[in-house]
């Protein structure tokens, strides 16, 4: 049933190294192929990435952007006119999440998604560790076929 | 492109009328086929019957949902966890608005669209008036067809 | 205990008659003398006449405000970033709801108000007819006194 | 005048050490003295901590709490409704950002308010590397005294 489709996010940095690209979108395209709906923050970098990869497929994708436009990139946009707020809502739409890189608003999806129990895998990225130094857990995986296949095990 | 798709919201009372419910069905057609992405706030009554309307024709559909739950009647789904709070989203997802019946409910979103601006015509539902009694003007639009034409004709 | 102080909303449109904001000041002032804090959206009009009421008996008021700026009207000021979003926000704040005037906004959270039970009254202001012609009832006070009065005995 | 008044919010977890509650409660009470307005998520642990050392100092304090009850500790409550995502509001509301101790939730906070250029000081807590096991720059003080010093002086 197209409603019951399953929703992953795919978060990452604007500003995204070419690597990081390509990263998402074989993520995007993996995805698509699973006929899972991808969920971005709907804008550049790590975003367009993803959802140009899940395009690529013939997928759907959900851009849940911070501002009032549509740039038109995502196959259903949402213009929450929430800023960085909207980051929340990006990791609601979702059953799980792969982040991409590193920035500090990927960094919040990472923790909201951890803190409200929403399975996150990161490939590259940030790591946190706690006051004594010892590293906080948060699940990587190296190539975009095994991060697809971690969140799908959820 | 599929991305600049044009987005249009039904809003409606969850419990609603047969009458309702065909209107709201025919508009939701209409819009897809017309390759509309048809946005509702993904519950029934009105909203479940604009839903259906759009599948029925293969249409794209975007339920901006109040609760944390993904009932899985929409293509794509959004479980905001916002209550009604989510009108306002509903309203910022839309180039324009047909509401179809009345509830308090769908009166926010009338009126949270006329505040910002977004075009907004009513299949029945309820009229306001200003301090003298005077009507406070809202279009309204006998048929699920008119109503389609005038939010596309803005 | 100050903490377990009673929080009662005064909503009404930025551009205010005389009339409606002298009659927000008096609400403002007699909130305050109770010891109520007194929300607002934070802006002019009805809503800075309420605030400024409030202040002149020593009250303590809080602006939720649409913006990302705080113009230091209220003594706490909550600068959301909402936009009119932010509308539901000061229902929620709220043990109840003073509506003074009309305007599409001041419509949006008395209709958020009866959506999610919360009392309202109304002194001036717009009047709901459902699709048959017949008045939707919200309570209507002519006095600040009594619209105090009333919420407080809710 | 009462309404220019800063807000600097306290951030840390619900559930939080003997030493980590001291810290807050100082900061709390340093703030009260010098006429800030502290705002926290209005809940137990830090958050509790920095409202008694608030009010200890005859202080004004803004919980921005994420259910719909209102627990009565902080002066001024907005109970949002909006779960974790209330977060982005306790960081909005703030001038400024002291976060005592770690947690997800805490991790979010001050990932925001770096995405969104607000100050922010840790007192304790985790630390965030990059990719490359760098650290992350996120400046810390060791005391109370320093930390609101550190803030004041942004």
């Amino acid at each position: 049933m197209l409603g019951s489709r399953r929703h992953v996010a795919v978060v990452g940095p604007a500003e995204a190294s070419e690597r990081e690209c390509a990263t998402a979108h074989e993520i995007g395209r993996l995805l698509a192929l699973l006929d899972v709906v991808v969920v971005t923050g709907g804008l550049g970098g790590v975003m367009a990435a993803a959802i140009e990869g899940c395009r690529s497929a013939g997928g759907v994708s959900l851009g849940v952007l911070p501002g009032s436009d549509r740039p038109g990139r995502s196959s259903v946009e949402i213009p929450t006119g929430l800023g960085e707020m909207r980051n929340a809502l990006v990791v609601r739409s979702a059953d799980a999440l792969i982040a991409v890189g590193g920035s500090w608003g990927t960094l919040s999806e990472i923790a909201l998604a951890r803190r409200t129990g929403i399975p996150v895998v990161c490939v590259g990225g940030w790591s946190v560790a706690d006051a004594h130094g010892a590293p906080v857990d948060v699940a990587t995986e190296e190539s975009p076929a095994s991060a697809v296949e971690w969140v799908l095990s959820r």
